[in-house]
């Protein structure tokens, strides 16, 4: 399976996806695919991977200062969207990009499922 | 009922937690309360919460420059806690602080019943 395969499926199983990506910390996406229904919000999804990029590092570093504990899985919510974050490894993230409707229980739980597939090609 | 009581009574309702405050946006509490047998891990309860002030601006200002939309939630897993914060207008959240086996969901639903009735008094 190709990670571009991967990604499609998820979008296919999680209701309200609008995009899907790993990405490097440090913003360059490796993979991203869209739901092709919502090719108008492309840029935008773009923008957003790459911005979570920089917050995950300033998150990663407060969350070591701290004593929080190495970063799991982040979820946002915001008017517009939901976004759902897991890090594999130090250096590599997932992130999925939903309607403010979508289906956040699922969307974790097919990022966890990724994870486990990915994280032996990425550490 | 007090900021104390509202604290108190979520702390009672959600397995697993460990502290909750309101907090300003420029990081100083307004209210916080911890469970009694999780004293020990108070300094760095209010470090967490001081420390989600600076991370909350940033994502703030993350979320409007990238049309992401007014920020409503935030939950963070690490190895050591669970995090959820709720943004109460543009200047206050709640944090809630659970061990990694906490109900997160439960947790989700309390602080934004505990939002609907802050929201008066916090415009």
């Amino acid at each position: 399976m190709t990670f571009s395969e991967l990604l499609q499926g998820i979008l296919a199983r999680v209701e309200g996806s609008i995009g899907i990506a790993i990405m490097g910390l440090d913003g360059l996406a490796i993979e991203h695919v869209q739901v092709p229904s919502k090719m108008d919000l492309g840029e935008r999804v773009a923008l957003i991977a790459t911005s979570h990029a920089t917050l995950l590092r300033n998150t990663m570093r407060m969350s070591s200062d701290t004593g929080v504990g190495a970063l799991n899985e982040l979820t946002l919510m915001s008017d517009n969207f939901l976004l759902v974050v897991r890090l594999i490894g130090r250096e590599y993230f997932l992130i999925i990009i939903l309607n403010p409707g979508g289906n956040l229980g699922r969307a974790r739980f097919e990022l966890r499922k990724a994870h486990l597939l990915l994280e032996k090609e990425f550490v």
